[in-house]
């Protein structure tokens, strides 16, 4: 037996099928249309966010990261709940003018920005994390050939890192941002250039799971800020400290405690540097916002024994979940939260294999799991699939085709 | 420095550009439309095929698994060239579907075949290889239904494996085929339903590029298709003996060495047993038909320092080449080959880092290559990007959609 992870907070029994809000999953089947889709909660989302804001002190503004998930109807609901929105590309800018998004609550980082996408951004008003000398003077190029006063904010890669985070993002040669040291000179150039002074972007990592980390990079993150607007003699207007708040995905994990990280950035408002006062401070949050409120749902196709083994066959695999598959960015493969999702309520009796219907072993969606006697035609729940699942997975692979999607 | 992987046989330097059968990189951008693109060598696949066929003996037939490549015009193309082809799923079918392929030329294996699949591959007259005794009884009860008389074949899961493969598919518990010891019951209930009996599936593993080990594996798998067909008391018209032949991807790996697969086999065919003696004999292969016949192609977008390291970032990146990154199926990632396809002719002078447009450090296409200086606006080639690239990545990612392919 292997260990699955958490299922977490806001899932039920409701006539012994998985239900969340009172929607079970045969009707949230019936809403997709088809197996597999993946079920998004409103009020999970809407009740994260509520929760986020308890914690944090009320000057702390919040951004959504649209890459962590953008199905529209998601989008549309988050975009009235945050404070801004993040993008990383122009395809994504698009998603978000088509909801008719202010482009003035949009910014838009990633290091390999396209004149065209540079070009889209500055003309919607949205601003540009800046992650390199020359994208800056792309970035004024354009602007002045469109006539447009460009809203320009500078990416630092910072010389430490989010200690424990799933993903580093900065310490040492990276290619997200500009060093440290070089950031002053950048400000001066882009500030002396005329352009509307956005502030500073300081990502250190993502997925941590420990607030002592996540106080240490912030308190970094605003001593480094200080540091540099100094340099350049200028105040911030806007601080980006990023994000990195992590979600349980597997055994052993254990949920973020929000509140030190909220005290602690209560007691960094009350001494803020003069550089910092005026400024609006942002967290950056995307797979905390959303990943633990997707279910990703597929149907059992074959029941089968192997060599004293039991494999459960779905419909269902890495082309919708490659995370869960244990194939994307990690070395070492462990269970998600997974649950027999039309036997909710029924007691674990057995080790079983789950894996999805592609001709590859690669396409493992549990190891092991205990859980109940499930059959041909019973449904598998797949958790913390709010985040990177849909849009993060190759759903051309084999011809498959992406999974369905409802916002529930 | 890290090195990088052996360019294949084919591209040659071109007025300085990269070229593939006398066609500059530039003239395959302009017929793109676009970086990043894929191109596929016509003239590189129907080589590859060529020499396929003059190392093995004539009676081996040729299938390929449209699973490594399935862009239209290529399947188009190589389905002219090769005996049969191989499906994964129903979305595979309607490709060929689409194209013209006659069912009866197909065959189709997969662990999570749907209903639906089922049913519109027996309407077809398409060879299914049934993965359990349950898919056996669906697909007899569906032929029924439909007044159809089903083409069946059963996968095996070997009790041996393809040694050094990159991907075992047998040996022990699997979720393919169905146990050897189990299988002559299983052919006896299709062949005694009534079925058109169509022999046996052997697919070992994936990716060798030991010519002992596949003749090993050949052995093995003759040797146990007989003692099947023995204890079932049937012969075989057809063995479909897997594939497993793997292109060089890394430094140090050598291409395999094919004649002494072909004196194999030959040796084995003046001594088949009875039960193989009137078997359409077949290898199914698709990486090794495709792989090196594709280049993948980014445009430098920055170029920057940090900490020392050179970055060159592209407009491509992991949502179109998801293996060359080492996010899928690799636990240590090494370089694919690499060049600066604009500067094909140079002299490489620096250590840089390749990496793609994502936000997200997994985004990278070459770690320390030992490349001629680029700057931004060059092109970067990554090869052996012809199989399981574009339909085996997350191009949704970041909403970056799909790279353009073309066929020169």
């Amino acid at each position: 037996m292997k260990p699955t992870g958490p299922i977490p907070a806001g899932f039920e029994a409701l006539d012994g099928e998985l239900a969340l809000g009172g929607v079970r999953v045969s009707e949230m089947e019936a809403r997709a249309g088809r197996t597999p889709f993946f079920a998004y909660s409103k009020s999970l989302i809407a009740q994260r966010i509520a929760d986020l804001r308890a914690s944090l002190p009320q000057r702390i503004k919040v951004n959504y990261a649209i890459k962590a998930n953008s199905y529209a109807p998601l989008l549309e609901l988050i975009s009235d709940l945050v404070d801004g929105l993040d993008i990383a590309s122009g395809g994504e800018l698009q998603m978000l003018q088509d909801l008719g998004v202010d482009g003035r609550r949009i910014s838009f980082a990633g290091p390999g920005k396209r004149d065209a996408e540079l070009e889209a951004a500055i003309a919607a008003g949205v601003t540009l994390n800046l992650e390199s000398e020359n994208e800056a003077s792309r970035a004024l190029a354009i602007a002045e050939r469109i006539g447009k006063t460009p809203r320009l904010a500078v990416r630092v890669n910072p010389d430490f890192e989010l200690k424990g985070s799933g993903m580093k993002m900065g310490g040492g040669a990276k290619p997200f941002g500009v060093d440290a040291d070089r950031v002053p000179a950048l400000i001066r150039t882009i500030v002396d250039a005329g352009c509307e002074w956005r502030g500073l972007h300081i990502f250190t990592g993502s997925q941590a799971l420990s607030a002592d980390a996540i106080i240490e990079a912030q308190a970094n993150i605003l001593a480094l800020a200080d540091r540099l607007a100094q340099e350049a003699d200028v105040a911030l207007p806007k601080l980006n400290m990023g994000g990195g708040f992590g979600i349980p995905y597997f055994h052993g994990d254990e949920p973020l405690d929000l509140d030190p990280v909220g005290e602690a950035l209560s007691k960094h408002l009350q001494t803020l540097p003069k550089s910092l006062q005026d400024a609006e401070l942002f967290v950056e949050l995307g797979r905390y916002l959303v990943g633990e409120a997707g279910v990703y749902v597929t149907r059992i196709v074959d029941r089968k024994e192997s060599h004293g083994q039991t494999y459960l066959v779905t419909d269902g695999g890495l082309h919708h979940q490659l995370a869960a598959s244990g194939n994307f960015g990690t070395v070492v493969r462990r269970n998600y939260p997974v649950a027999i999702a039309s036997r909710f309520d029924e007691e674990p009796t057995e080790d079983v294999n789950i894996v999805g219907c592609l001709c590859t072993p690669l396409d493992r969606l549990a190891d092991k799991a205990f859980l109940p006697r499930a059959e041909v035609g019973d449904l598998v729940a797949v958790f913390c699939a709010g985040a990177y699942g849909a849009s993060a997975s190759p759903s051309a692979f084999l011809g498959q085709g992406p999974a369905a999607e409802v916002l529930i």
